[in-house]
């Protein structure tokens, strides 16, 4: 249907439904994961498999990438049997994980000599974004790149914005998580501030939402958190990656980041000292509610 | 027009155009406050003045108060030549401040055995939802005591729900103001951050106002920051005050508030280091622009 031969690499949570989309849309696509289950599954829906990231480079014209952290992406794009030792000039490299800026700007520094184009493209919108093609992309690289990307954007996503060059699609995602974390953790303390001084915390929710408060947050969370319901949505380990990734990145630059010192804190007394890193991010009231002794909802 | 006399005392830059949708709304209305010119500017558009809360009292079914702080409203209320002074049982009093919810649960306490209801209805919408009659009312109190206040909310207002018993709708408040803080603390950082890195802020509001961080902050705020814009809006030195009366009553109710104190320390920093009280609460990014010396914006 197109003639843009693609490839994804990581069929994690989001990557599987991703490269799916891709298959939809009616790309040809090759894929290579680390464990084999998924891309069984993937082939048997018409995909190809490649047994290593190399592998995949000889064999596409844009590949994507999506893996837990930036020293994954650095290994799969720059090691042994990466991308980099697969590629010709020409190939364009979509990393769509969140990972550390510094380092997606060094891996697009490195990948500019062989010719090879990089474009940081995070996404936002967690798996049912990524299962329904609504995700939002910010992306950073050039824009003659970005161009060139765009049919598979349209493929996975409701929105993609170019922010600036590489690197800034990261910076994006990392500002996204400063506001995310900072959301989900006050409402976590409006919730227990309310419970704790004897009023209704979902009535005070229904009380402000229309408001200067608004936000997606207390508009999708709190009917989950009523029911007891604390399943991820987006995992709170996550979170805390991202916000590791924030505070050396506010470090890297000389960015001040005293709310998300804060809200990282929290989230590793939930992952670390809890041990609920599998559970939603909207969860980290549970700090609050051990320390308060009070339980929020069913 | 109806039946009901009101009074309105404290005509501040909220509590005048609230009475005045009250007269436009029919009602005969009867007004207080410490300085004159407003209440002669009111008198002129058909209200009728009064000397003290007392002889408020006197005059009316229902009246509202609007006042700074805390000891204010008791004052009024409690006080030599305040409203207890002139009331005869059956007076329903509608504080609309923003106060302590102990204050408030503790005043409606003192008024019920003289037959006097209460309600706190601290509002949220700005001066603009007051002079457009589109605010937020968020009550404390009991229903059949709502149920007979409704036609005022009716005359000021776009919303009002009944959160709880006396002291609920200044807890529902506080809760409004913990999340509203945490976003313009949050909103200071990520645009800082990504300034510090060396990306377009703004470009980086447009990336990801459509996704998970979506509230009616980033939707308002950064029009008004790129134009350089800092003022009011909400002034930051409200902003500081009602953080003030939340640390409190978390202290009250044994409610942690790990992010709420650190966002009061940025508008303590802003107001009190800095002199900035008069200017918008989202200009509480100028503390962290002080650190990292940039400016956000024009």
């Amino acid at each position: 249907m197109t003639g843009i031969r693609v490839g994804y690499i990581g069929l994690g949570l989001m990557g599987a439904p991703m490269a799916r989309n891709l298959l939809k849309a009616g790309f040809s696509v090759v894929v290579h994961n680390r464990s084999r289950a998924i891309v069984d599954q993937l082939v048997a829906e018409g995909a190809q498999a490649a047994t290593s990231p190399r592998e995949v480079a000889t064999q596409v014209d844009i590949l994507c990438t999506n893996l837990p952290d930036s020293p994954d992406v650095e290994t799969v794009i720059l090691g042994k049997d990466g991308v980099v030792e697969g590629a010709r000039p020409g190939l364009i490299v979509i990393d769509n994980s969140t990972i550390k800026p510094e380092t997606a700007r060094r891996i697009a520094a490195d990948l500019t000599p062989k010719g090879i184009e990089m474009l940081d493209a995070p996404v936002s919108g967690g798996q049912i974004g990524a299962i329904n093609g609504t995700l939002v992309f910010m992306v950073g690289g050039s824009t003659a790149t970005f161009e060139k990307a765009t049919p598979l954007f349209e493929a996975m996503g409701k929105s993609w914005t170019l922010v600036g060059e590489s690197g800034a699609g990261q910076i994006a995602k990392a500002a996204n998580q400063i506001m995310v974390a900072a959301q989900m953790s006050a409402m976590g303390e409006l919730l227990v501030f309310a419970q704790k001084a004897g009023v209704d915390p979902f009535k005070v929710v229904e009380a402000i939402k229309g408001g200067a408060a608004q936000c997606w947050t207390l508009d999708t969370k709190p009917p989950r958190l009523k029911e007891g319901n604390r399943q991820p949505g987006f995992k709170a380990r996550m979170q805390l990656k991202d916000l590791k990734i924030i505070l050396e990145t506010g470090e890297t630059y000389g960015a001040p980041l005293p709310l998300s010192a804060i809200t990282a804190d929290l989230f590793r007394q939930m992952v670390e000292d809890q041990g609920e890193g599998e559970l939603d991010n909207s969860a980290v009231l549970s700090v609050l509610e051990r320390l308060a002794r009070v339980r929020v909802g069913k």
